[in-house]
């Protein structure tokens, strides 16, 4: 087993994360379904390859960066990533995907000797480029340490329990900001009908408690009614099915996320908003108050 | 009329306040209904008067530090401050009252000639004695521009708007910490019970769109049940309350502030919570899910 690694799906973030491997001086092994997308990875070092089989054959750490977890299963299983990983080598799956789905994934994996780690990412395209993502990672401990040099380029990484965790701690994360945008929609709207400066609202609570990136970034998309993505809704909204599906399996009820997904559906149906920024929930809010725009 | 400055109040907040006045420089006349609290100001420094009308005469600012509204109002126009105040001073309410009532007391005020700045704080004793607390100003602007010497001392002050805004966005921001920390009690619910690491998940979570204060101070003290305050739950409720008032006069609805304010009230009956710090929301949560402390 040599210590190169394979990179599965180089689109919007799995292309700036090959990138930084790239730049880390890692040898480098890459596939993408349309091979477009791959290609000029080439001019960087990077061996763009035909299949995925081809791309993890020897590869010590193999990152999938997919848009489901249907899509993850159908890499390792259908399309031979499995069977083409050699035992000993790890599969670090970056994708955001569900829990149980990683659990299932990592079970099989084990099956031939390859070891799991659930990693999802926070911090978008623009971490992605600097290298400066949150990586929130599931598995087991040595497992993790040994990846550690192959986080490093592309982010802080951090374990946050066995496997499974990882997606778990992205649904959380999601679950916060899709109630902290809630929260500042009606904190904006407060201050806008009772004849505050909103923009000096907002410098006023910088560094408070009440202060987050949430409250200066999408609380200024509510002020200037821009709701060009960033993160769309419609991602929001699967975000939000999937914390409360594995709250389900977990057995635990959590009213503020239902409430703020139901409300995500409401916003979705009534603007045709699902390409709307995810601080476009601010519309249900003002349509709610009978102040629609 | 001099450029003194006069401090009714110097209780919890009042005191550090007066200390960072005097450590600037400042001079200054304090009064306290309990003269004990007054007393030791003395040594910095102060007059400490006998009578709030002795305090306030001849002063340029009058500072005013009070529990409500109702305080307010009554060292205002019952205990003679009002009618001390030469016509040109300016009336500074730093007290957190509902927006309604601080525009009556500019209002009364302005019949003799007394300005009024509501500049309600955020930042607590720790801020108060640091002199980093964050003010909320609401008022005209010259009156704001001419109090900015006295508002340096003891913090970073933004006029947000005209009378009344300075409360209403003290409001605003006690209604983003209350979700928010509801927000932050489902995410701790969901990895507790997912089998995640709570320490890992909020150090995963640091400096991305989901982290703030709430997440990093009031989520441990979920992660460790430990409720001692801190801000406590009584006076939480009471800011819900006061938030709801005001969205009923401006006739807006606010569907997630109602909603953690009703399990405010459902936890403090529940749990004898009213002096338990605001993150105890998290035993409402417990309790929901028939996981009882």
């Amino acid at each position: 087993m040599t210590h190169s690694i394979a990179l599965i799906g180089t689109g919007l973030m799995g292309g700036p994360m090959a990138r930084r491997l790239l730049g880390a001086g890692m040898p480098l092994k890459v596939w993408n379904r349309d091979a477009g997308k791959s290609a000029p990875l080439a001019a960087l070092g990077a061996a763009v390859c035909a299949t995925p089989a081809e791309a993890v054959a020897g590869a010590g750490h193999v990152i999938t960066m997919l848009t489901d977890g249907g899509a993850v299963g159908e890499a390792l299983f259908e399309r031979g990533v499995a069977s083409a990983m050699g035992p000993g080598a790890t599969l670090i799956d970056m994708s955001s995907i569900k829990p149980s789905e990683a659990r299932a994934h990592a079970e099989r994996l084990a099956e031939t000797g390859i070891a799991h780690l659930d990693a999802p990412v926070s911090g978008g395209t623009r971490g992605a480029e600097a290298g400066t993502l949150a990586i929130m990672v599931g598995g087991d401990a040595a497992v993790f340490e040994a990846a550690l040099s192959v986080f490093a380029p592309m982010g802080r990484a951090t374990r946050v329990g066995p496997t499974g965790a990882g997606q778990l701690s992205k649904l959380a994360n999601q679950a916060i900001v899709a109630i902290a945008i809630g929260a500042v929609a009606e904190a904006t709207l407060l201050v806008r009908e009772g004849g505050g400066d909103l923009a000096a609202f907002r410098s006023a609570l910088a560094g408070g408690f009440a202060d987050s990136t949430i409250l200066q970034q999408h609380g200024r998309r509510m002020q200037e009614m821009d709701f060009a993505p960033g993160g769309r809704s419609s991602v929001q909204l699967k975000d939000l099915d999937n914390v409360l599906a594995e709250a389900g399996l977990i057995g635990v009820t959590l009213p503020l996320v239902q409430a703020v997904r139901d409300r995500y559906v409401r916003m979705i149906e009534t603007h045709d908003g699902g390409d709307l920024d995810h601080s476009a929930l601010f519309l249900d809010l003002l349509a709610l108050n009978g102040r629609d725009a």
